[in-house]
Formats: structure tokens, sequence, C-alpha cells
């Protein structure tokens, strides 16, 4: 029986007692009880439900402008899902991440409280379907088959906005070390062995540059998924939708967006298609691989600080350890690594999802919006962090670096055309046998006068030809 | 300046305010401004942060016992795990899920909530740390880098202990309609082609057979994670720790935790090795597989109604069409379904944290954690889900199964023996060329009485030896 | 003892014997000792191979242009990498695909088989290394850096010319299918189960399309792998290489392999980034799910032929079964989805071996190479075989589809706007009570007069806007 | 027209020509049509072709024993299956290892050359299968779907005997390690940062300790893939297959291969399900993740000379460089690393044919097959790589390791019990701000007496409790 604090709502399987404060309705409810996966309601994912709200304002405003709507309706949905978009009622959004439906429950959570705050607006009670109704009305002319992919794209579409600015965060500030340390030399290495000096101005460019790379793949990925399928309703035949609606909801979602939304031109395959999604996750796992690339150099080369390479030093941000005073760790590029390995494993939870779609349609979008979201947030929350934790305060031990460089027998790779090969193997083996450094055993054999080896070992003829000096 | 809402508290950093009403301190607090990843406190894994209390009180007691922790401050240390344990506190684990330096926050979380209600307790104030101390009295004979991993490990096996309950009833489930099922005669398929008859309560055994040996391999890999690392302190050598510590914070904590704990036998190896976490996750992305391939099936199953498979109806838990009157979806399979993609996911994240790994400290365990935890917790509520909103209510469409193996041409191949092959062989090309079923064209041709041809699809004939009837 | 049968050879390690017809020499013998790992040598990647010897090519040009090479050298050099691009002397390529060392095997094998084939061709016998050296004269201005990461981008995108090909044949079959069954009516479908009609000319467009777009993801992936990194030598700095080098280089690569080439603007970051690799590994992986989403399609709607789908047929292309006479199974379709796995299994390969690479050089390009092969020649056959022995060949079976279509609930919604809801609503019900067709019982209940019905299953009303009709 | 050079066979599709020398017939040249994927015959799996084989001499025997085959056809099979174990007519094995349909075209090839073969014993020609029939005499009482899953358990656990042996080798190689370096002081790194001193000997002893773990987890999966279900026949029901056959058959063919098989309780579950070859998988995983940490530590630990740790050096193999004389590069554990990355993604591949599979059978073994087998096999050629050309020839840099003791701060942590809380404060503080070394300045300021300090860096002190002196 139905109390004050509850209103009766009705669906095909039957009836149930909603709470009365409740936005959602009935189909929410059950979808909550259906999938207690995660405990993680989709509100955690707040450009979801600001991308549902967007559609279902241009939805609406498509259904007006084509007759299929009610001017008062249609003003009160849109007036609705613009208070969403303004960050209000995002608790009402309260089915799991992980759910079963293709999305259903989703687009079904975002009718009915799109309906019952219309519904508000109207001066009616909640649950007053009969006045406007979260499927005929607020669900016109569409489907969950193309609203929940559209707002999917939409809201990867802003969470990515955040990603490329803190990329560019984190470039900066790697660009900012490579100008900082353009004059400190110091051994390359290749395959953990050295190699042959370089300065370590290269080094933190080369992370800069990889960044900038990655940036332009992350856009170029998001071009993609500009595409929408909005009109496609069930399977793409676009079944129940009105000529012209398409085009003019893709019209109206452009302009409550601002993004250049283009319609799919084969809606049948747009509707069944992640290869998008596929494309984005992919790209995300490069950005993650060469972010954990980075941050492995990072470790290794403030390693020590006696039993180390000590090139480096992060700057210390917490105490390392309590049994080891004094002991500081390189925490800020391990959270890092960690978040690049997730990115990682949910590329292969993203892969298995978009394969396992079945004729017209994938039914696993959830879980792939939800490991996408987790990569894209988690990616930009670690930039930042890097960027500003850890990449801003590293210093340089400079002069152990450019002893090393002296002390090396790469450094007889440099130095061969200039007191030629014969002497510069015998250099090398008089090194290997004493252990002594090589620029030490040229200047005592006056093979090179001390200016000269000293002009040799300017960071810009060591850096070469091969890294613009920034 | 210190107001009356802080306590200053000091690290190798300097002064920090901390909360008054906190029982966190400053390591705490610092770790949540370093590692703002993901949003997702240590707390919602509660499992962890009982582990933990466990690990700290069993620690005090071999601290007591071994006359280097006063018994006054001993009781406090375990009267304060004992509340933790309780449930109470919880809330005060406020560190990320995804940290950097191996674990040393979560370590030093759990140190300073358990230091500050044992200050409480001893009638101290919070933060009153001469008297009983984070570090010196809390962490003492120990390192992050061997309590973590034994909390780790102790969680990790609470946490599956309510996975194999979950896969009992899962079991049972699926059981109990084989048993329904044994006399519902139907096709059995290979690569989706009609194959020979079987019963439909051999398909749903196979299912409760798959689980009945996963609940087998994950109760053996739970066995290898009772090895504990305990009395290793930083990297194995036991330094710091006094002689005879190992066994007896063994011993106190396994009548703790109840767990049949040993401790490893090269302590060394076993502070770096995430072995045993590996083979864990090997496990579970085994039962993810299974339960993927069982979902797979069932919706396949129950595809239609009427241009689908239809040999089984799962039962309606929502609608799932607003589009589409009267559609009902496998939304309950579909979620199931993501949540083994995500295991599967998660297995790669494990792997790659696992093999990141350097020389005496695996760094990288909270993320292990992390993943180990959700795909433990998620697993659980898919089984449990499976079972109580879709096996259980599962019925078969008996007199269409029963119809499609009569018409089949693989009925052939069983009634090869008793009407021989040239006779069969007519039957078949007879019965691809018109359409019309093999049972149907046999008696037609008297080739069998209708008693006979009965009996030979009696289901106890048809399901042979292969599969123990219920 | 040097026999005949053998000559001797030097390196830093000491003497060796190496056969006499070899033209590999010490450092390939050496290797092929080290790494015994697969027994498959590299020249089961001709388009490595040939990539090798055009980057030699291109450097002994580069280098006599300089004024670094003899005339007369470089001329056998030249002469030398035109016969292996020819295809004579692959069989020297004898190193294992796996190999440790960053690629320096697999150089070394190519300088010395250039070296020696060269001596040859001035007349003097294999070894006799004071004419012509193949670190000196064939690897000059050289380092394994920046030879190996180039011929595999030149050889990779060779190899992807050889897929985009094939992927094109594939969407050719699709699209003639699409054509070809226009007018087929069908019951589509979401989550397996009925939803709507479409027509089967979609359903196969769609297929058409997805190959379309990852064609073009894979066109811009190999724009990104134009880029080399020749120059950089050893770590980037370009040294040993002259002025002027890297520019002369690229030039003449360009011209001997035809391709559009550019020079890497940072040759530090080139020389150590795995990026571009990543990048096409993970467009090949969409290309395998989506390959793998349509064999799993093609499979479900061939399945039967009486307990399933039916609504097409694969063509025969063997016996499915010697236990079951007559059974055909789609075996086309699973070898595709076996390539498929394997190139989802391969990325994370790649992934791994990208993540990996340590400060100025990834040194696990050998697998990289290796797995990105496999993926690109593998999914080529798939390709190809797919078209040729299976999609070619499908028949639809018509009546069944169209029967499905007329008797599917899912028909309702299809009428909806033309017999009103509450008709509609009446229709579907009695159609579930009863098992009879919906249109059945539209024409029975005169609710639409026969024409008018037909009209509304014309395949281009039911195609609606969604899909472009071929 | 059949030539002298061919013979004509039949099948279902129709007529072929074979070559007259070949003991294949028409089933094997249609599949190598069918499948031209990789190249690679399935005689490249040498295990596979040796189990087939004896499932073919054990299902005779079976046969014979139960009456339903003639002897004198049964002898000439057995002796035909004996001499394809003994390594005869392996090239005849030809069909490719990635294929479709569950494994028909291997079991086909296997029954058409032993049919042949056996014609031959039996003085007939081949081809005269109205004598002894592939499918009818060879094939009898079986179906692919018992007979390809029991021959790739039985290869499998042949091959994962080698594998053992490999392990075993590395492991001595290891602790001989671990032996020779028990005096050797170093210090032990958390987080590549300097923790706490240990000796070379039992960083040496974990490697030999995880492999030694690593072979426990193999034995047990290897177990679990005694299992076979020879007697399912078709799906499990054991369809076509005498009473008393399946436990004929595991009599003969655990005599004949000498392993203690057993068949399984539910046949039908066994027919469709991988879970064992998952499970090897993952333990195969988790040994290739250890082996590539251990080979990142090797690189690591011998990096340098002058710019890296340089605490140990790896035996020479190769020449490293070409443009850096001298150089030598770790390219044995590098080797290693990719064998492991590519037996990670190898897992992936399994997971997903192992999640692919549907209802009654899982047509995708034969890439289970594929990868499994790869893994296996150059895991093993790892092991025996790092062994024999890189561990039994590591050296140690005594000297240099014992001064890293003495200079790090690290060691105060030692020494705090025993020169007191503050003053090992006051000399890190010192030890840090000069950049001198913690047991310089315990003497200089007579903290300790020298043969005090000596003493508490007796190896055997240092290496405290955690881990057995070997």
């Amino acid at each position: 029986m139905t109390t004050a604090a509850h209103r009766r709502e009705h669906d095909l399987l039957g009836d149930r007692d909603v709470p009365a404060e409740a936005y959602w309705g009935i189909h929410t409810l059950r979808a909550t009880e259906n999938f207690p996966i995660t405990g993680t309601p989709i509100s955690a994912y707040p450009h979801l439900i600001d991308a549902l709200a967007a559609v279902k304002e241009a939805t609406a405003l498509a259904n007006e402008e084509l007759g299929l709507l009610d001017p008062v309706k249609a003003a009160a949905i849109v007036e609705a899902c613009r208070e969403i978009r303004a960050g209000r009622l995002h608790d009402q959004f309260v089915v799991d991440v992980i759910q079963g439906g293709a999305g259903t429950s989703t687009n079904m959570n975002v009718n009915e409280v799109v309906a019952n705050r219309a519904l508000e607006l109207l001066g009616r009670p909640k649950g007053d379907y009969g006045h406007l109704h979260p499927n005929e009305d607020v669900n016109l002319s569409q489907s969950t088959n193309d609203v929940y992919p559209t707002a999917v794209r939409v809201a990867t579409v802003f969470a990515v906005r955040g990603l490329l600015a803190a990329m560019t965060v984190l470039q900066d500030a790697f660009a900012g070390k490579a100008v900082e340390f353009r004059d400190v030399l110091k051994m390359g290495r290749t395959q953990l062995q050295d190699a042959v000096p370089m300065t370590l101005g290269q080094e933190f460019s080369a992370y800069a540059v990889m960044l900038e790379e990655d940036r332009s793949r992350l856009s170029e990925a998001a071009e993609l998924i500009h595409e929408i399928n909005l009109g496609a309703t069930a399977i793409g035949t676009g079944l129940n939708a009105p000529a012209g609606y398409a085009e003019a909801v893709r019209r109206h979602l452009t302009r409550v967006t601002g993004l250049p939304l283009v319609t799919a031109a084969n809606l049948v395959e747009a509707t069944q298609d992640c290869g998008a999604f596929v494309q984005m996750s992919g790209v995300l796992k490069r950005i993650a691989v060469k972010l954990s690339k980075s941050c492995n150099d990072l470790r290794l080369l403030s390693s020590g600080p006696r039993a180390g390479l000590n090139e480096i030093n992060l700057p210390p941000v917490q105490a390392g350890s309590s049994i080891m005073p004094g002991k500081v760790n390189p925490v800020i590029p391990e959270v890092v690594n960690q978040v690049a390995f997730e990115v990682i494993g949910n590329d292969v939870t993203i892969t298995m999802a978009a394969e396992a779609g079945q004729l017209q349609l994938n039914a696993f979008e959830p879980i792939i919006l939800h490991a996408l979201s987790e990569s894209i947030t988690h990616l930009r929350e670690a930039c930042l962090t890097l960027a500003q934790r850890c990449v801003t305060g590293i210093t340089a031990n400079t002069d152990q670096l450019r002893a090393a460089v002296e002390n090396s027998i790469g450094l007889v790779t440099a130095l061969n055309p200039h007191i030629g090969y014969m002497a510069a193997t015998e250099i090398a083996k008089e090194a290997l046998a004493t252990g002594r450094g090589v620029a030490e055993l040229v200047l005592e054999k006056n093979l090179l006068p001390a200016d000269r080896l000293e002009a040799l070992l300017r960071p810009e003829v060591v850096a070469g030809s091969g890294s613009p000096r920034l």
C-alpha cells in the first residue's frame, strides 16, 4: 500500500512504490535492485549526466520544432535539462555504472528525472505521467540505442578536453626543465649501458615531445567521436522518428553542447559499432605507455642517493619510511605508473566489450563508458599530479653528471674524430684497465689541449643536431 | 598557527595542521594531497582495514611478549585495533586506493589512527605522540614492506571466502535447474550447428560443474596467500626485528584472524614477490571466462522469442525498451558479462604491476590490491545476482525443444545403429530435400515402430553415459 | 682450425670459423647461438629484409654524396642491396626474430651479407673486410638505433599496403552482398531479442562500412610511421654522422622506397619512442575486434540448419564432421576469429615491450617487429580468405527471413502509426497469447488491407532513412 | 583428370586429386586451401603429432578389445601410429596451426596419414579406403571433439616436462650464484632508493626460490590437464561409442603415453570447457612475469660500467655496438624479457579464445594450442639460454658493492641499536651534508671500534634471519 512517503508507479512488470521525494521512478528503482555490482552510481561521471541532459534538451527542441511535442511540455523539459546541466539533481542519477541492458537503465533514469522535474515546473506532482511522460514525451523519437551512445560520445569529448589540458600542463613542466637543463652534460644510455654524451635538457625535451605527439593523437581520436547516431532509434532504420528529425536534433545538440557534431552516414552501422571507443582507448593506452616509460626513467635517474644513478632529485613530498629515517621515495612517479597499468588493463576490458557486440547493437557499452571514463579521469589527475608535485621541482646533480661523462669510456666515441681512431682505442683500453677517466688520460697524454677538450664538451656541441635546443 | 580546530604535527618535511577531530595525522594528510587520483579512499575495502587492524593487534602482542612494548601501551593499541575490526573508525581511512609508495601511506594511515585512538583510550589527547607514537610504538618491529603485503593477503583471503560462498549459491542454482530439466530433450550444438540430441539438464549440469571446478581452483589459490612475510621488515633480512619476532607475530596473527598463516621460508624473496597475487588473479580470470561463456549461452538460448532459438525463458526483471513495447532483455547475464570483461582487464593491470617490481620490493602493490579487490567483489555480486535474479527463474520451452530434435537431421546420427547406415543416409537426404523431419519420415517409412523411436528418445537414453544425471 | 669449408673472422670476443659459403659473418654466427628462441629467422619477414636493404642502399648513396664513401665501394654496396631487394640472398638472413640487443644482430646480419656480396661483386673473397667492411663501410654514419627503427617502419608501411588491399577485397565482398540482399526483409535484433524489421542488405552494408572506416584509420596510422630517425646514430644526437647526412639519407631512402618519408624533428625523442608502433597495433586491434564481431554474426546468422537462426548459408568449404554426416561448419569465420584473438594478444605484447623501453632506447623493438608483422600478415590472409571462401558465396533464406518478420511481435512497433497504439497493443497481446503472427492477425481483423500491409513491408520502407541503399 | 602423379579422393563436396605420394588425403587438401594463415604447419609442434598418434593407437586398441575393429586393421593402425611417434612421417602433417573447425582438420590429417600408412603396411595402395578407412576405422568411436582436446592435453603435458627441466637448470644456476656470492655485502634497495644492507647471495637466492615456487605451480597446473574426455564423442553424451569404451581407451592411452590419465566425471562439461588451458596459461604468465622481473634486475645491476650501478658483470656474448667500440649489452636478459612479453600477450589470446566457446564446444582450441605451445617452447628456450649464456657466467664487483654499503646513509639504520638513535641521526645528517661515508664518520668519531664495525658488517650478520644461507 502506498503511504504518504511513497508514490505508486507502474510498468510492464507491475506496480512498485517509489519514495515520494525521488525524481527517479519505477524503472530506475528496478535497475538499482537488478545491478548491485559496484555501488558506484552513474552520478560519479558528471560529464555523462550533463551529456544525457544535453541530449534530452536537444531532442525536446527537435520534437517541438517538428510539431511532435507540445511547446509547454518542451519548455518544461528544456528547463529541467538546463538545471541538470547546471549541476542540480545529479544525486538523482543512482543506477550502477556497471549495468545490463545496453544503457536502458541509464536512459530511463534520465527520462524519469527529467519528467518529474518538468512536472514540478509545470506545477504537477511527481509521477503525474498522464501530463508529461518519461517515455512518450522525454524519450520521444528516441531509443536508448541512439541516446546512450550519443551521450557517451559527448561525455567523452568533454572529459578528453580536461585530459588534454592536463597533458599540456605536464608538457610545459617537462619543457621548462628542458630549458633549465639545456647546459647540463650527461651520459646517454642505451640498454642501460653507457653510450655517448648528451644534455639533460635533451632528455627532458624528449618527454615534452612525447606528450605533444600524444596530444595530437588524442585530439584526432576525439574528432572521431563527434559522430553521433541520434535519429537511428532502435537499430538504425530510424523507425518512429519523423522525417528531418536526425538533422534537426543534430543541429540542436550542436548548439546546446557547442560541439561540431555530425550524424553518421550509415546509422545501422553507427548503432552497432564501438570502433571509435576502441580507437580512443588505444590512444589512451599509448599515452599511458609513454607516461609510464617517462616515470620509469625519472625513478631510475633519481635512484640512490648513494647506491644509485643519483643524476636528478625529485622533490620530497612525504616521508618514505618509518624504519629508514631520511628515506624519500619517488611516490609521485609510482602512482602515475599504477594509473598507466590501470589504463592498459581498461583497454583490454574495452576491447572485449567491443568484440562481444552482436548483430544490430552492442549491449556492453556501459562497461565501455565506465572504463573509458576511469582511464581519462585518472590520466588527467596523474598528469597534473606529476607536473605539479614532481616535475616542476626536479633538480639536477650537475657535477656528478659531468664527472660521469669525463669518466666514461663512451666519451672516446665522441673524441674519435679528433684524436684519431688508434689513440682513441688506446685510451679506451687504458681507461678500462686502470679505472681512470678518459678526459683525464687525454689531457695527461697531451692528446688534446684542455681548452679544445672543453670545447668538445660544450653542451651545444654535445647536443648535436638531433634535438632542437629550447 | 594552530587554532582550536586543528592540532599541529611534524614530520621529515616540516609542520602541518591536522583537523583536531581527525584520528589520522600528518602522514595521512600529505598522502591525501599527493594522491588525488580516484577519489576512492581505502575504506572502500573494509576487508583491508580489518586486516591492517589485525596485523597491528598481532604485532603489538608480539612486541609486548618479547618485552619491547609496554603492556599499557600494548593494551591500548589492541583495544583500538579491535574497535576497528568491529567496524568503527573506518571513515578515518582516507588515503586514495591508488597511491605511490608501496603502501606506506596506507600503513601510516593505520599507524596514526590506531595511535590516536589508543591515546584517547589512555586519556591522552590526539597527537600526544610522546606517550604513544605511530611509528615507534604502533609500527614497532615492522616496515610497510612486511605489514602491507601481509594485510593484503589476509584481506584477500577474507574477500575470497565471500566469493566462494556466492559461487556455491550460483552452482546450486544451476544444479537445481539440471535436476528440473533432466527429462527435457533438446538438440546439442557444436560450432552453432545442429549436432546430436542431449538433455537440457545436461546443459545446465555443465554450468554447475564448471563452477565446482572453479571453486576448487580458487580455494587452492587462496591457500597460497596464507603465506606471510611479517618479520621481514624493510627487505627481508629482518633488520631491527628481534629474535623470535617473526614466529611470535605469526602465532598472534593466526589467532586474531583465525587463519592458518605460515611465514615464508625465504623472507627476502617473499618481500619482493607478487606471484601469489598473479596466480590469484589468473584464477579469477578463469572464473570470469567461464561465467561469461555461460552467460553468452543463456543469452543465446533465450534469444527470440520469435526470431531466435527460444529454448529457455529468463525471468523478466525490468522492461527492456520504451520504443518496443513488451521487449524484455537478458540484462542480468549482460551485466555478468561486463563484470567478466572487467576482471580480465584487471588481470592485465595486475600482471603489469607485478612485472614492474624492482630489486627488493614491488612498489606497485596498491594497484594490485585495488584491482584484486574489485575483481573479487564484483564477481561475488555478479554470481549472486545471476543466481537470484536469473537462473532460479529460468523456464524451458519443452515442446519447442523436443520438436527441434525430431525435426533435426542430427537425429539420424542417433538412429544410425538402429535403422542401418544406408537407410539413415536416405532419410537424411529426403529430410534435407523436403524440409520434413527425420522422426516423421522414419515413422512414415515404417523403419522403426513408434514405441521403439519413442524409447530411443527417452531422456536417459539420449543423455548417454557422458554426464551423471542429477 | 680453419678448413677449406670455413673462413675465420674476428670480433671483440675473439675468433670464430664461419662457413665459407655464408654471406653472413661472425656477428651473425654469435647471434644465432645466443638466440635459439623461436627457430624462425628474420627472413620470414621479407618486407623487413627489403627495408633493411633499402636503408643500406640509401646510406651508401648519402655517404658517397657527402664524400665519406669511395664511389667504387658505394656502387658495390648499392648493387648488393638491389639484389636483396630483388629477392636474392634472403636465405642469408638467419638470426632469430626474437633477439636481444635492440636489433643489433639484425643490423649486423645485413651489414655482413651486404659487405660479403659487395666484396664478391668487387672480385674479392668473402671475409676480405680490409677492402670493404661491414661496420666501417656498410654501417657508415649509422647505428643500429637509427637503422633498425627506420627499417621496421619502412617494412611496416609495405606490409600495411597488403593489408589495406585485402581489406578492400573484403569490403567489396560485403558491399556486393549488401546490393544482392537489398530487398531481403528480416528482423533486426538488439541484445539477441527480436527488435524491428530491416533488410539483410543493411546488415551486410554495415560490415562494409566498418571496413571502410577501419581502412581510413589504418591509413592514418601508416602515415605516422613514415617518420624516420636516420641520422640519429646512437641516441639521437647524431654523433659521428656528418652535417647534412640526415637530410641526404632521407632523400635517398625516399627515392629508393618510393615512400614520402620525413625525418623526425627531435631525433632524441624519435630514437627512444615506440608510440607509432603502439598506435599502429591499436588500430590493428580495432580491425580485429570488428572483424571478429562480423564473423560472430555470420556464424550466428548461419546457425542451424534446423535448430538455429538459419537466415543465411555460408558456402561449404570442407566436411564438418566424420561422426555427423552432412554437417558443415562455419570454419572460415572461425579461423578469422582466431586471428583476431591473436592480434589482440599481440597488442598486449607490443604494449608491454613499448612500456619497457628505458632512457635513450627501447631495446625491445625486435618483439614489436615480430608481433606487428604477424598481426598484419595474418589479418591480410584472414581478410582474403573470408572474402574469397566465405562472403562471396553467402546465400539468403529469403522466405524464412520474411516469415520471421510477419510472425514477429516486433512488427507491431512498425504498424503502430498506421493502426493506432490501442489496436497495436491488442494485436501484440493476442499474438503472444496464441503464438500466431502479427501480420496474419492484422489481416484477419481487417485493421489494414493486404496491399497496405504489403506496402509497409516494402524493403525501401523498412530500410528507412538510416542506411544508404547501395 | 587423375594422372599417375595423383590419386582421386572423394568427400561430401566432391572429388579432388591428391598427390600420389602424399599420406594425407582430400580432407587435408581442402584444409590447406581453406587456412593459408600462418604458413606454419602443425608439424611444427611435434608433441602434438606424437600425442595424436598416441590417441589413435589407444583408440584402435580399445576398439579391437571391444570387438569393433578387425585385429588385422588394428595392428596396422597401431604400427603406423608407432612409426609416427618414433618421428617418422611428421612432414605429412601439413594443415596450418591456425585453422577453423575446432581441430577437425588436424584430426582428419592424422586419420588420413594413419590410414594410408596402415594401408601400405597391409600391402594396399594409398587411398584404398575400402580396406581401411580414415573415418570408419581410424576415427572409429571418436569425434574430433574428444580426440583433439585429449591430444592437446597430452601434448601439453609432454611440453611442460621440457619447461620444468629448463626451469630447474635456471634455478640451479641462480642457486649456484647464491652460494658463490653468500659473503658479498651490498646495499638492498626499495623503490630504487638505498635501503639497508644485504648480501648479493640473498639477492640471487630470491631468484632461485621464485623459480622453485613457479615449478610447483606449473606442476599443479599440469596435473589438471591429465583429465581427458575420450569417449565423449560429439558433445559428451558418448553417442556411437560402445559401453566400456571410455574406460578401455583411457587405460590404453595411459599405457601408451606413460601418463596417469583420468577420464572427466562429466563429459558434457569436459567437452566444452577450456578452463584447464586458461589455468595453464595463467601459470605460464606468472612464470613470465617473474622471469621478466629477474631479467630487469640483472640488467639494472649490471648497468654501467661507469655511469650505472655496476654491481655485477654479465658475461659478454656478442659485441654490443658497431658505433661504440667495447660496448657490451645485456642481450640475453633482453631476449628473455621479450619472450615474457610474448607469453603475456598469448595469455590474452587464450583468454579470448576460451571465452568465445559456445554451447557444447569451443571451436577455438586450435589457437589455444598454438599460443600455449609457443609460450611453453619459448619459455623453455629462454630459461636454458638465460642459465647457460648469462647466469652461470655472472661475476660480482665485490669492492664496489662493499664501498656502497660503507658509504650509504642506509647503514645508519643497521647501526642504530649499537650507537644509539641520537648519534645515528647526527651521523646521518653529517653524511648527507658532507657527502662522506657513514662507516668513515663512525670510526672517526670513535663511536664504534673498527673490529666491532667490521663484525656488524659480517655477511652472516647482515643477512639476518630472512633468508636461508645456501
